[in-house]
């Protein structure tokens, strides 16, 4: 199938992917005076009183926005925020689809890290997250830090955060099958945009003590030139040896490859250079960095890629769904890293044992039980570590 | 009916009276490759070319957003931006209902008209209509004009268009029944807010000759003390005869008197000092300026009201959903006068002849036949106005 054209036929016909339907009739003058005027004024009345009852009385505690620049989108670059419309309506069916979230797109004119911070501020009462998209590093950085920093609501940059969990889940029942240990292994990532700045932070947090982030310069090293601030943050938690040189290099000796980058960059040789029994996960989208039977051919043990045409693949819609609706369980405040890391376990898990092999390390991202997994873990973390304000809701709604 | 405590236990019940949903199937690979990666970057592309393809590719030409600072909601006051959701998800309940348009409510945290107009401006790439409403004046002139200044869909204050086309329609079948023309009557309006200073305009651009604006002062005359700048200009355009005097002062005399206003401010006297078989719209809510029945003791031959309990309930909920209906199906960059005028004369016209009565002379906010004729009166007027852009948009997709 050309999926181009096909596509852009269907868009044509679907005239949007979502939607916003009513829940409340209006059929008749009673039903006009509950949903709307006179009877509308109590429920105000009471959120006035308490803001936080907006969770109970309004959408939004299933409601999200998608916030996007359209300044990253896809492989596609810097389109713009009409552009970046069909994605942000393709993640809005996705989470709704798999995490029953509500998500409404926005799309900034604007590419002022300042203008994008205010806007979503100021929107932060309507909502009961937000996930940041497609919006280039390393401006994303610095947008998200200073929104987690002023909003009481969870900020979460799925190009960072989303893409870490499914390859922390990877990683965990690759170590399973391969028989290794987390603190054992050594991992070399190349691509040190959103997603691989994200991922080595979140195998960091997990365990792995020796992690090498490359970018196109190679191995990525304290005090090493031409380092932006994200990367001088890395080069402080990674390459203990400091390590330098180029991506093959760094992939010497290895025990896992996490492909984040650029399109077949990765050889044959590189892969047989690498420790025996090599994880691979070439994750460049549509090109992966090496295909499969080629890193296969080289000695790997377990290749994943992005694709849904190989096994295993690595696919962040496993995440966001369950993440979000999890966070939204609980009125959270944040989706911090316990939460983050309660996800990719609960993906991994998702595999049972017996169900476990190298060509199936990762649940489908078309299988929606595993969003619910996520939700349940995602829940339990955010009330573990205190950032769970659903008892309030619990217990204000019943009085 | 205790339509507070029940409406409290339905918001409870609902939720949300609002949800995103899915127009896109993702059941199977083959859906999420057409619906998301790797299909969704042809649309892209198409709208990175010709941004206005966004009309046809996104929801775009379905979408607006319900914007609130929540300064002004219902007879509330300024309750904030969270405890006004439930009113602006009721908005978007009856958007959808009565037009098949989807709104999102956007409630900003911000009082600041600079930081209002930004976040709204910075936002018109993702929706096709701006529906500003519940914002206090006179901030919500000022926040109106900049925008429609700044940006390229049409930016519509309910709280002012949508009252005044309603009123417009009533007044104009009104005179129909009691035999006036429109170059001949005077009018009273009493409320310089948002509603009176729109209804004024409207009026006026209809045909009505003679109309006096009143604040808490008194009649509204050029160079009168305490006007701020849009009553300034309402001076000019007023009041040819620069009556001052009380409301009492000026409803004496007048063929029509539009309350919208405070409770109780009229008297059956000052009905009786109008002109022979006088016109009565009392449209404070829930309490009129005064009562149906003493407005007819005082002799007024046709009498409205804002209440679904009296006859003629002069409602916005008749305008506001065709108004965008039309609007959107024209893709139209404005809502200007010559559409308003347009929809005031269909709901009007939506009375047939032999069905029309002093007690029938609106359709009810019921009726969603009425809706599809505001939107293609709406429709035609957008094109014969110069601000249709659907030949634009028909052109191009069928290419």
């Amino acid at each position: 199938m050309d999926y181009a054209l096909e596509s852009l036929k269907k868009h044509y016909e679907w005239q949007g992917k979502i939607e916003v339907v009513s829940r409340a009739p209006v059929n008749t003058r009673e039903d006009l005076s509950l949903a709307y005027t006179p009877g509308v004024a109590e429920p105000c009345l009471v959120i006035h009183k308490d803001a936080q009852q907006s969770y109970a009385l309004t959408r939004r505690s299933h409601l999200i926005a998608v916030v996007t620049d359209g300044t990253a989108v896809l492989g596609l670059g810097d389109i713009g925020p009409e552009a970046a419309m069909p994605v942000m309506e393709g993640k809005a069916v996705l989470f709704k689809e798999f995490g029953n979230v509500d998500a409404v797109p926005l799309c900034i004119r604007s590419r002022d890290v300042d203008e994008i911070v205010n806007t979503v501020k100021l929107l932060c009462g309507s909502f009961g997250g937000i996930n940041l998209e497609d919006i280039s590093a390393p401006r994303c950085f610095e947008i998200e830090r200073r929104l987690k920093e002023c909003c009481d609501i969870p900020i979460f940059h799925d190009d960072q955060h989303g893409t870490a969990i499914v390859v922390l889940a990877a990683v965990i029942n690759a170590l399973r099958i391969t028989g290794r240990k987390i603190g054992d292994v050594s991992v070399t990532i190349n691509g040190a945009g959103a997603a691989g700045i994200a991922t080595v932070r979140l195998l960091n947090d997990y365990g792995i003590k020796n992690a090498i982030l490359c970018d196109r310069q190679g191995a990525i090293y304290k005090n090493r030139d031409n380092l932006n601030a994200e990367k001088q943050k890395i080069a402080e938690i990674t390459n203990p040896e400091r390590r330098s040189g180029t991506l093959a290099d760094a992939m010497a000796g290895a025990d896992i490859f996490i492909g984040l980058s650029a399109p077949a960059c990765v050889s044959k040789a590189m892969v047989e250079s690498m420790n025996k029994d090599p994880i691979v996960f070439a994750m460049a989208n549509p090109i992966p960095e090496i295909t499969p039977d080629l890193a296969k051919a080289g000695g790997a043990a377990i290749v994943g890629t992005g694709r849904s045409d190989f096994p295993n693949q690595i696919n962040n819609a496993l995440a966001f769904p369950g993440v979000f609706r999890g966070a939204l369980n609980e009125l959270a405040s944040d989706i911090n890293e316990e939460m983050k890391l309660a996800a990719a376990k609960a993906i991994a898990e998702h595999i049972k044992e017996n169900e476990l092999t190298a060509d199936n390390i990762i649940p489908s991202p078309l299988d929606k039980s595993a969003a619910r997994a996520v939700a349940e873990a995602v829940s339990k973390a955010a009330k573990d570590s205190g950032v769970s304000r659903a008892a309030w809701k619990r217990e204000k709604t019943l009085s």
